[in-house]
């Protein structure tokens, strides 16, 4: 049974994509226009009730929210493609820590970025420069925390590639090339390699031929 | 090796205690006091770099960010007390899904509450009357979708208890005890019995029982 990803153009699709890549499960892709508000649709709101991409759908199985299908897929899994959660509970135990600070530290003052930055433009709303410089205060807080443990470990849970890197990819992507915000990772040495290393797997360079950011 | 909890008083730190007592887990506690910025001192920062509560040490073993010590001893006693994970790989996937959408959909605006209704006149400070508007016309939808959801299932992720609905109960707790807020549940009848059977399991009262709540 192909699994299949609904709204593959944004970036917490994208997530589950990489994940699939890297785990070699095949997938197809089902458009979402989220402009057009088809994510708020009745037939869209069947798979996932909070209207919010992405869900998949493999045979009867519907699942929604990035991170939970990253778990999924990648526990199910195990011993195939690029193993995911570390070898053992203790490693699996701080993967889990960074994809929870991926999720809680990281990608809220990004989001706020990409909000003010660039969806508000081109939505024609206007931006708010106190929160603009407030995210970015918040987000180089963290990524000085981020180049602490990378001096340390090669990948954030340790000496391996794991779902923690990987679900930095979409919104990392955002930082690293269209709002002009490249520098916050390019002056710090270790994050600066860490994302050379992981923006280059060519899982996610997949990712990037296959579908196109919104923006 | 006994796991140490630090700064049990606060919400985030009783969602692990919880776990632990359902994992009959043998736990110590070190008090850390917030409102003295206690979690932001160096002692405490070379445990959690973020200064959040809370943070375990199991022997050498140091982890932060409460859902994922939850899903870590879970994980590594799942045979021993309360089986918090689903049999299957499946249910599991559901568990994820729930207790991201716990994370992601029912914490931020109970989280707004808290500040504006609770923690912002104990500190003196303005509450905004539009967040709260906000944030409760949010939440109830979230709980409209909870309602739907306990109509088909006992529980969030199936008809068996587990983190899910765990990771609920320290900020359901104000909900429903604290900010004049009840009635949000209450009038929702599958919501009202889930939090009554949840709230009522001797693990969660015997948390209140040892740890009062700082407001």
């Amino acid at each position: 049974m192909v699994v299949k990803v609904y709204g593959p153009d944004y970036a917490c699709p994208k997530r589950v994509i990489v994940c699939l890549i890297e785990k070699e499960i095949e997938f197809e892709t089902v458009h979402v226009d989220g402009f057009k508000g088809e994510h708020k649709e009745p037939q869209y709101l069947k798979l996932q009730p909070f209207g919010l991409l992405p869900v998949i759908q493999d045979g009867d199985y519907i699942l929604y929210e990035s991170r939970a299908i990253l778990r999924y897929y990648a526990e199910k899994y195990k011993n195939q493609g690029t193993d995911l959660l570390g070898k053992t509970i203790e490693e699996r135990g701080l993967v889990e820590q960074w994809l929870e600070v991926e999720a809680h530290n990281f990608n809220p003052p990004i989001y706020n970025l990409v909000m003010d930055l660039l969806v508000h433009p081109l939505l024609g709303l206007p931006s708010d420069p106190k929160d603009i410089e407030e995210s970015e205060e918040k987000l180089g807080k963290v990524l000085d925390i981020y180049e602490e443990r990378l001096s340390k470990t090669k990948y954030l849970a340790g000496d391996f590639f794991s779902l923690a890197d990987l679900s930095h990819l979409p919104f990392g992507h955002y930082l690293m090339n269209s709002m002009g915000k490249e520098n916050m990772v390019k002056e710090r040495k270790h994050v600066n390699a860490w994302w050379d290393d992981i923006s280059n797997r060519p899982s996610w360079k997949k990712v990037l031929q296959l579908y196109k950011y919104p923006m």
